[in-house]
């Protein structure tokens, strides 16, 4: 397999300092580490939110850093936990004092890598809240999981939480805000190519020409079905109809939704989803208050999608909507 | 090869639908068309700045739209242009009576039906300019073009053009900002892997497993060289160097940069090219003003990059840097 990469084990380094470099006003690497931050972190008088985890979901999670969203972000090796020393400087870095919630997908490195890390950092003082997101309803427990995986839905996590904490608000009431989040989204994701990763060069996994996976989840694992390939609509319905079954959202309901691409899906495919995903929701009598298309948390070059769905009240509709200014989202 | 499509014959229509109902505060599709203009259209005393061409290389155009950018764009099946009807529309709808620049890339069908267009629009007493983009340094002429074509660095004209007719200026002071970016830019792509229309379902163009082809199109058209794959390192060089040697810029000179994506590259692999990238303006004595890193004008499922670099002056940072609010490009 070609990728545009040099040595496989110098990858994560040399796309930090690439973004590093496309970003020099906004971002900042701690020396020795692989930890994104804000340029001016800590923030006074505010809650740090951070988050992170392995390499090859970009724009995630460095992506994310900036006004209104995260303070600051791990990134492993690709689809590996950062240790908990990183997360330990990340942490550290991103305290002004008010304390800071940690965003942790739920993989069992990320889970006791962070815990590690917040045992060191409590001992000197920070204060640290935690939530786990856990949005993906297609399997329970995983390859790498004890439980649900955390997958796009993070993003809505990191959105809410970084804009509750720029409004100034404390340490629990960003906690909350972002455990709403989590209460309320479901995501499930479908595969048509496997992802290669730099290391093994090859595919994770096979897939035949004319096989999808449906409900895979970001480092290749294992979904809930692996069936004939099908029409974009069919597959829209499938995730969808599994997600929103989880959510069990009442009529008139809204909802923020993501079409998601895995990496090496077309814009174009990933706007002919929405176009049958709102067609549903509509058939469901919900109402789309705001729908993201586009690449947020991939995995690699794997071809495919998933579906978000959140429902949405009147204060996660203010956080959602605030602006935010990183490199891979940004809004007036 | 599977695609996350239903009929091919409708992938731009359910694609135009899809991104307006993401959208349907900032877009508006004219009906019985493939244009789409902004929802306000057209803006009472200003230029409208419109463009358009072949599907296939989301986000342009359309994601484009907006305030600071476009004012509306015509989409054609993939890879093919619109009619002269369909930019006729398009240029009628983005006339508010101070005329219209029209953003032409340099493909034989997308030059023809846009003069046609502009012909008869003359008739009725629209005032329209136009600018040919042609920044691909690969090669003279090629499959679809007399001449260079036209590939990523028509996004800053767009950018630039669309900041000037924002502020006030009028046609012909925007027509020649877009022209000063045409004259100062210079683009050179690569392809890992060969784009697979929805149509024909196959590789448009063969490519062995170890080879990679230089100077590509991004429809596929032939390159400069089909060569064994090489490092991110050394094709960053290739690419770069060819650009540079054509643009002969000065030691010191200012410049803005694009990695841009081809449709299927993973955002890890574009900030590791921008990483050498950036290394290598400085070894030119270049400086770097601003870098963007994404995918801006794809080739639906090539693997795959391009460069561009265009020297700025003064007047080409304020208008590159002027805050704009688009689908896929958004300032504060």
């Amino acid at each position: 397999m070609k990728k545009l990469i040099n040595d496989p084990e110098d990858v994560v380094d040399e796309m930090l300092d690439g973004m590093l470099s496309a970003h020099p006003d906004r971002l900042r690497r701690l020396p020795d580490t692989q930890v994104v931050v804000r340029e001016d972190a800590p923030v006074d008088e505010k809650v740090g939110v951070v988050s992170g985890g392995g390499s090859g979901h970009e724009p995630t999670h460095a992506g994310y850093i900036g006004d209104g969203m995260l303070d600051g972000a791990a990134a492993g090796n690709v689809f590996s936990s950062p240790t908990a020393d990183e997360f330990e400087a990340l942490i550290e870095a991103c305290d002004a004092g008010d304390g800071v919630l940690a965003v942790v997908k739920n993989y069992e490195g990320d889970v006791m890598n962070f815990e590690t890390a917040i045992e060191l950092v409590e001992m000197t003082g920070t204060e640290v809240a935690t939530v786990v997101v856990d949005d993906d309803v297609a399997v329970e427990d995983s390859l790498y999981t004890s439980g649900r995986r955390g997958v796009c839905g993070t993003i809505l996590v990191h959105k809410a939480a970084g804009a509750k904490a720029a409004a100034g608000a404390d340490l629990e009431e960003v906690q909350q805000v972002a455990q709403k989040v989590v209460d309320n989204v479901g995501t499930m994701g479908t595969a048509l190519t496997s992802c290669v990763t730099p290391e093994k060069g090859e595919p994770t996994f096979d897939l035949g020409e004319n096989e999808i996976e449906l409900g895979i989840g970001i480092h290749g694992e294992p979904g809930t079905e692996r069936t004939e390939k099908m029409s974009a609509d069919e597959i829209t319905e499938e995730l969808t109809e599994s997600v929103l079954s989880d959510l069990d959202l009442s009529e008139g309901q809204e909802v923020a939704t993501i079409v998601n691409g895995m990496g090496a899906t077309p814009m174009m495919e990933l706007f002919i989803v929405n176009n049958r995903l709102q067609e549903l929701l509509g058939e469901h009598g919900l109402e789309t208050w705001d729908a993201w298309v586009g690449d947020y948390m991939t995995s690699l070059d794997m071809e495919g999608c998933s579906i978000t769905v959140c429902a949405v009240d009147e204060e996660l509709k203010q956080l959602l909507g605030a602006t935010v200014d990183t490199p891979a989202l940004t809004t007036q």
